[in-house]
């Protein structure tokens, strides 16, 4: 791994804190749930896939802190990754208790941020280890912290996965535009967008990159280029606004990106500015891809419009770096994302293939081959 | 005046520092065309109009400071704005000096910045004073000064005429997204875009005015949302990467911006980003509005492709606030401008008319009658 975007380690979360990249590059150590869901609404953990990790890590943290609680004589901590479940022995605890603890904790972490589907996903994949039958309490012990070591290894091979069926797609040659940060930083530690980048510069494609910058917070100019070039890879940064140019001087090919949730007909949820990419390869004739885990589709949403969109504080926009950036008394329009509606988009890279010109019917397809 | 945009007092061009705002409200007094010159270049003086007019201004600077250095006795100034051109009393120089001063002047002003018509425009008026005929240096140097203030008058009473075309196309209960800034700030003081939407506040309408941010150096947030808010009006700001969320909503009515440069056949250059409101306009059915002075138009020029296009610092993109915000070793594609194809534009409002639809045939009309 280059560098942990996110990852449990003796009873604690790890993450690189994102928020100050590419200045500095710091390790947080996280405790409590509590710091995990400020660290997820401040962004110094963010991109759907690895929201959905760091939720899954918050309800085994949450768990560890219960026994170190009950547990007489509790060792430094019980579940780690590199050790499997070595040290787990907790004794005395009830499997209601585990239940109730797994509950609350989900209800925090859900309420971080209400866009990415793999949030839930991930909380409702933990919670249903804990909440089926009356298993013995050690063992549910164990297997919630398989289950959350499992959902970090499984996104990491499905990234690679991603990055496979995307690469398909792309030649030798293409410029490529992506947008905010779907790289490692976003997920396990590959990347679906940049995935799909870093898979055809494997394969030896050569491939110019540019990145939009993304405001307000800059994930594209920070983190997009920071970790291309952390790989070796050159890249180019605009502001956000300058794409049209880069489009009318035939200097994109394709655009990829990837997405915070995905509705049974397509419509997909990413990052604001994302609709303005589409509309542009529309009008410009240029492939659209999406590239995400299954993870973050919500089949049961009837369209885009279902999706929630989470509208984050004026002071993103109204000032940076300490400096005002409006005058006071300014309002502020500050959504964290857009809908992207099927029909804008060539295809959608994912670990079980690619839908091309997604529609409810393909996505239900899917769907209905995963769950056999 | 609500604040000097530019003006010529005393023998010093004033501006307010358009790049400290709305920070710090700071008055310049520029003193040699070369502090003019970097002023122009740093968009300490910015917007087409406000450009033309400083260019005028610095002609009339250097003359100033050719004959205090030339002229015996000089007084502390020449030539001011209130007092006309009453303290001219030169003797002594050359007509010759004159043109030869001037032409200098011109070139040096000319590289300032290559997208703004208006700059050009603003030079050859003066220029082409100094330039014909044999006159007798003292009313030659009376008549330069004149040509500057009037340009400065003149331009002002175009804008309100811009506004009283331009408001004609609003109604009450309209939704305007604006970009960059067109406004006071931009002009002679009262604005072209923002002309439009003053023009219509001040006949009563009641209007929701959207201001994009316009990255890299936010003259949307900062200088467009600052004068609305000194004329006591209310402005949303938002970053250039939500409008198309705005359009989704319903939230936009009409889309106003000012320009650099419109060429022969009503392709328009302004600043980054205006292409793509463009296209969101025709995407969702809504109108997009131009507001510039006939001294935007370059009728000279066969298209939009001839406008050359002002490459900016990567350092405008790297860093904000003294805090870098990509890392080391990206490139940076940072063009100042971009130009929406004429056929994409609902009218064009001048001091002239209203120019609907706007195509080679009517603005040759427009010159033709101009040239009469």
């Amino acid at each position: 791994m280059i560098f942990p975007t996110v990852d449990y380690h003796r009873g604690r979360i790890k993450i690189i804190d994102q928020t100050i990249l590419p200045m500095e590059e710091r390790i947080l150590e996280l405790r409590t749930v509590d710091e995990l869901a400020e660290a997820i609404r401040t962004l110094k953990v963010r991109g759907a896939p690895a929201i959905g990790i760091a939720a899954a890590y918050g309800m085994l943290l949450s768990l560890e802190n219960l026994l170190r609680r009950e547990v007489a004589e509790a060792p430094e901590y019980f579940f780690d990754r590199e050790e499997g479940t070595s040290h787990f022995r907790g004794n005395g605890i009830k499997t209601g208790d585990i239940r109730e603890r797994l509950n609350g904790t989900k209800k925090i972490l859900a309420q971080t941020r209400p866009t990415a589907a793999n949030l839930f996903w991930a909380l409702d994949r933990i919670y249903s280890v804990a909440s089926i039958g009356e298993p013995e309490p050690n063992s549910l012990c164990k297997r919630i912290a398989e289950e959350a070591f499992r959902i970090h290894t499984e996104e990491l091979e499905v990234e690679y996965a991603i990055g496979e069926n995307g690469s398909r797609y792309i030649r030798s040659g293409m410029s490529i535009l992506t947008y905010c940060n779907a790289g490692g930083l976003a997920t396990a530690g590959y990347g679906t967008a940049l995935g799909v980048v870093y898979c055809a510069c494997e394969e030896g494609k050569e491939l110019r990159i540019y990145a939009c910058e993304t405001r307000p917070l800059l994930q594209g100019a920070r983190l997009t280029a920071w970790e291309l070039r952390k790989r070796g890879l050159d890249v180019t940064v605009l502001c956000d606004n300058a794409a049209a140019s880069l489009f009318v001087g035939g200097l994109v090919d394709a655009v990829i990106v990837g997405a915070d949730r995905i509705a049974g007909n397509g419509d997909t949820a990413n990052k604001i500015g994302t609709l303005i990419l589409a509309i542009l390869c529309e009008k410009y004739g240029k492939p659209f891809y999406v590239a995400a885990p299954w993870s973050t589709f919500d089949v049961g949403l009837e369209s885009g419009k279902d999706i929630p969109i989470e509208e984050r504080s004026a002071g993103e926009v109204t000032s940076f770096a300490g400096r005002a950036t409006t005058p006071s008394g300014a309002t502020v329009y500050n959504p964290a994302f857009d809908v992207t509606p099927a029909r804008l988009i060539t295809a959608i890279f994912t670990e079980r293939g690619t839908i091309e010109r997604p529609d409810r019917v393909k996505i239900q397809e899917l769907a209905d081959k995963l769950s056999r």
